[in-house]
């Protein structure tokens, strides 16, 4: 896939617990306070101070600035071109963790979201475990849609869902490359739709997610199980996203529970 | 950093839309749907079935499996080996993302938490930005520390962070190695916390962080700022996490807000 090592190989898997060099290890530093304020949008102006400057405000040296905005350019969130200094490359768009939506719900006021409709068709088997997730009764099938989104005409995400068949084939006439899922279930079931179990892993986009998200092999993206309910409780809606990470930022605003042993 | 093509590269700023092949499609369609059985805790013998099983389950050819599997292996999630086959590496832990919780407090049950020091201290002059978050009156100065968290003696997780100066010293004291810092400033301060926004994004492992994490220089790791108030309002905790993403899934339980136009 990538040319790098991978997990666990002979070359390397014991750890080098205290081997962060100087200025490795302010480089992560800097990056880290500098992505915080890029997708903050600290830098409206479309462009950071130049290394000089970064070096007095982090008390780091050039090289070390330097090597800070290899770990952002190498993340997608900047460019560094001679003469024009660093940029920052695109706005990050924010997608909350704190309630059920789709994209275009979350992201409306950015410019139209519209969706390259990849596929769209019944599935007479779906995979055993997506049959079991969907809690299908045998030979019902499944519907299997898939489309690139692209926000500003740039693709965001890549969202491939099994839907329960009677679910499903209603949503395959309608605007599948102007609107949310959820919207379209909604709407043909009359009803809202109930909770979605997410999990939300962090992977390396292989060379068909790269392809189609216009990203490099081995960057960065969001890999999303979402499966969805309708309100009451029958999973609907199995889906996978691979979203790019280089636009858009999770968000959630976490509350403190009940105490628990520290 | 990497040795991959660079966002946005001269050599390929153009999308490929369709460019995707039939076999890397249905390779990624069958390691999604691997990645949420091996995560869910499908495996629990540690085993995956061979390939031929899994292209007779999958209605997938041998080598879309085979690149499947490759994936997978490059996220950190499975290890092959000739003559033993495929196997889990290890488990994915959840982290829930409806609650504000320190990591020791969601992993209780999985075995010790045990955290490398690696900086404690005070910082008479934070970076501009920080002491912005943490609306520091000028010259009150911060404290910093830095430790990386191992669960089951493998690198977890890499907690860095600013604390207000009042809250940050009497930490010093106290045991770092051993606690989280929420459980820790709610005994010194006695009160709870807060609530704490969260940013959460995907990103590849530069040189200090890999090295730190013992992954692979490359590799996908969550990156995530973590802005914690006290009760009253006040912001006292402004963190960089990074997180192994072969080791760490977020999780969370959506549900369906108030309607919104789709």
């Amino acid at each position: 896939m990538s040319g790098r090592r991978p997990y666990g190989a002979d070359t390397g898997g014991s750890p080098r617990p205290g081997s962060s060099q100087p200025r490795a290890r302010r480089a992560r530093q800097v990056a880290d306070v500098l992505r915080q304020q890029i997708t903050g949008g600290a830098f409206d102006s479309g462009t950071l101070p130049d290394e000089r400057a970064l070096g007095a405000q982090f008390h780091a040296s050039r090289n070390a600035v330097r090597e800070a905005l290899g770990i952002l350019r190498d993340e997608g969130l900047i460019a560094r071109r001679r003469g024009v200094g660093t940029t920052v490359l695109m706005p990050k768009y924010g997608h909350g963790l704190d309630r059920l939506a789709g994209l275009a719900e979350t992201l409306t006021g950015y410019g139209p979201l519209t969706n390259e409709v990849r596929a769209a068709h019944r599935v007479a088997e779906p995979p055993a475990a997506v049959a079991e997730r969907l809690s299908l009764a045998p030979g019902t099938g499944a519907v299997y849609i898939e489309r690139v989104r692209r926000m500003g005409g740039l693709p965001l995400s890549l969202d491939a869902t099994y839907l329960a068949a009677d679910i499903g084939v209603p949503l395959l006439d309608l605007d599948l490359a102007g609107r949310d899922l959820f919207a379209l279930i909604e709407e043909t079931t009359g009803g809202r739709l109930g909770r979605a179990e997410v999990a939300v892993h962090a992977v390396t986009a292989g060379p068909d997610v790269a392809g189609l998200l216009d990203v490099p092999v081995g960057a960065a993206v969001f890999a999303i199980d979402r499966l969805t309910h309708l309100a009451d409780g029958r999973p609907v809606d199995a889906e996978s996203l691979h979203i790019r990470a280089d636009r858009l930022t999770l968000h959630a605003t976490l509350h403190r529970g009940a105490p628990h042993p520290g």
